[in-house]
């Protein structure tokens, strides 16, 4: 059966997980783009853009864990763009390009159905009005026994860990104050939840924490 | 003039900074201990409490910082002992036993008015009923151009923040899950009160952040 996992999701140190005001010219929020510098600067992520370059380390070897073992993956409707309300001109597929790194089947969250988008690369982003449940099902389907990635935002994030539908979370705490923005753990009790930390490794750039249930 | 800082404050990976149920049992409330396992273990916390042992490194340079150049201190009730309303029984002096760690004024925030209380080892418990401007001014006239300390707990931290009355903030990042308890950070804007990132290590204990404006 697929593990649902949380990979790689980063954390300011005042417990933001995106800035405020997301927008076209800001997908992560203001200052959200501060809070992701650690993995861009990884071999495993520009390798995942097609690209070379970039540091090896322990940031590398979390960063990897992104596609390793992974089927399918799923996202909330303002991971996928800014567009609120109905999809309007649906020309625009996502502010991911037109080679998203997701390489594999992934399925959007939202309330306005929209047709299936087969993008380059091996990307297809599927839309799901049903709830996050029946995204989960469509998504372990789609895996065929490999991992399940919530890839976020916030709200998605929150939303599977307080139904108790991941089974492991990894964490990358970086020196970046937000002030403001999308907290990530006001209300969510993790030991409750029976998450216990099984991991901790820091590099200069992140403190890695993984929690499994 | 007496530099103010925060120094050694144990903040959880979901933000809290004590546990939830704070009592006479437990001081820094449910799990709270865990929150500070890793500044018991280094030397320089053992010397400050005239024991021999513990780790050096990086915790320990840090641990250090809690009294070196430090004048005096300013802690809130709570942080002083679990008596609310009345003071009741003067014969308890705080949770801090006989020699407190602090061997120096330290000003306790409170409404009530008690005498000031002198412990072995050179602490002076003084309990200010004006306010944290007051006590601070208090505390900056005994530090005599050393530096202040605010000590804690978390609601006084967080009003000295608010306040705009703290140079240096040093967080310990440890990886503890609490879940629940005090949230430092909630609705404290740190980039909008002045401070900026100036110092960021880790050691395999804690990741330690310091701020400064």
């Amino acid at each position: 059966m697929s593990k649902v996992i949380v990979s790689n999701f980063s954390v300011s140190i005042d417990g933001y997980g995106a800035g405020p005001d997301q927008s076209l010219e800001n997908p992560l929020g203001k200052c959200g783009e501060d809070l992701h510098q650690w993995l861009f600067a990884t071999t495993a992520f520009q390798q995942i853009d097609g690209k070379d370059g970039g540091s090896e380390g322990i940031d590398s070897s979390y960063a990897a864990r992104f596609k390793q073992g992974v089927g399918s993956y799923i996202m909330g409707r303002n991971m996928f763009g800014p567009v609120r309300g109905d999809w309007g001109d649906e020309n625009w597929k996502g502010w991911w390009g037109d080679n998203p790194p997701f390489h594999a089947p992934t399925f959007v969250l939202t309330h306005r159905p929209r047709p299936s988008i087969a993008m380059e690369g091996g990307t297809i982003f599927h839309f799901v009005t049903e709830g996050i449940e029946s995204a989960l099902e469509q998504a372990k389907a789609a895996a065929g026994g490999r991992k399940v990635v919530i890839g976020g935002g916030v709200a998605t994030i929150r939303q599977y860990l307080q139904a108790g539908l991941v089974d492991e979370v990894h964490f990358a705490f970086v020196p970046v104050a937000l002030g403001r923005g999308e907290a990530v753990f006001a209300g969510i009790d993790l030991p409750a939840l029976g998450y216990r930390i099984t991991e901790h490794a820091a590099s200069a750039a992140a403190t890695h924490i993984v929690l499994s249930r």
